[in-house]
């Protein structure tokens, strides 16, 4: 019982350190949201594709999270105005980002000059979907390369997603998915979750994806 | 610290567990391997072609591992001898499998009639890694489109593989994937480890992975 116990106050200390996050963006009029993915689904390659569609709209920061490594802190230096990179390795939860990780990153940006922050959690289905970062939205990536049995799998993350992105329908003459099953699976647990059919590869549904997102920047954050 | 404290207790208590699976394994000649991977990369479709190509040699048995649901264990309920399910759901680890599962499902296994067991390790590329389960070898999939960039990213991973498995190699043509840069990483972390590129869709390598697989088998388990 002892590690169960040690859960429930690690749950507990997370969500009030989230939830301080979550005001210290709201002080700034920053949005936030948590990118979620299997490694490999493309949470990168939507960051990049999201940024060249709203730069010029918002001022965007990203949060890299990765086990080890600054490949995806790299491929968006250039691009984001702002850029940390969190590496989870050797930390007590290396297989998500927390709490306590943001509110170390945030000390690093000026909240003030930035509009909307990407939070690239680490490549997993499972423990991100138990820790808030005091994100305001979270975004789910499924790719098609994956199955379309992911949402029965790992139902979790899918349930708590205010968005999920079906990525790489560039692959549809290639694999074997069933986009309206998979669509079926995540309604079934969330109804209430956008989804969006996007391949971050030749950017077909980049634009539907980023005037959700800016709407709901804006709605939440009226700096932009 | 107290987190910390627990987190070396249960490794400590899993490596005693799966040191009792592996006597009990040994005592009926079972050779066991544990195969992981990001969702979606192939694991369940290895374990089928495996079971195809080697089942006039072997009496394979499977144990799945998966968060929810039973989608892995009806695809290979027909093809091998014993096939056991867990769901980690509700679980204290819920991201994958640990000793003291496997304990439980070799109770549900006739294991004097078996000579290989496979074992479906939960989809992910960081938590399996720290969780010795009592296999003889831990093999890890990766896939082209998951990119080149895994073994850098997910490095422990790769660090302790005894085989790793380039899966969807009949996806060449359509990403963008190093397979040379990729082979250089695993071997920069892991010189020891073997590798094979196969395509469980088309069937290409799958002699290569299963000719090394039944040596392994019968050099450590001579009932097969």
């Amino acid at each position: 019982m002892k590690k169960i116990e040690v859960l429930q106050n690690i749950m507990e200390a997370n969500e009030s350190i989230a939830a301080r996050n979550q005001q210290l963006l709201d002080k700034h009029k920053a949005f936030a949201i948590n990118i979620m993915s299997s490694p490999g689904a493309g949470k990168t390659s939507l960051i990049l594709q999201t940024i060249a569609k709203l730069k010029d709209k918002l001022n965007i920061a990203v949060i890299e999270g990765d086990v080890a490594s600054t490949v995806d802190a790299e491929k968006v230096r250039n691009e984001a105005v702002q850029v940390v990179q969190i590496n989870t390795r050797n930390m007590p939860e290396s297989c998500t980002l927390i709490a306590a990780m943001i509110d170390e990153a945030l000390k690093d940006l000026s909240l003030e000059d930035i509009d909307l922050l990407l939070i690239e959690n680490v490549g997993n289905l499972i423990c991100p979907s138990e820790f808030a970062l005091g994100e305001h939205k979270r975004v789910v990536i499924s790719s098609l390369p994956e199955g379309d049995d992911k949402a029965t799998k790992y139902p979790l993350i899918f349930t708590d997603a205010d968005a999920v992105i079906i990525n790489k329908i560039d692959f549809l003459p290639y694999v074997d998915f069933d986009i309206p099953a998979f669509r079926r699976a995540v309604k079934g647990l969330n109804p209430k979750a956008r989804l969006f059919e996007v391949s971050c590869k030749t950017g077909v549904g980049i634009d539907d994806w980023c005037s959700w997102l800016l709407s709901e920047v804006k709605a939440r954050s009226p700096k932009a």
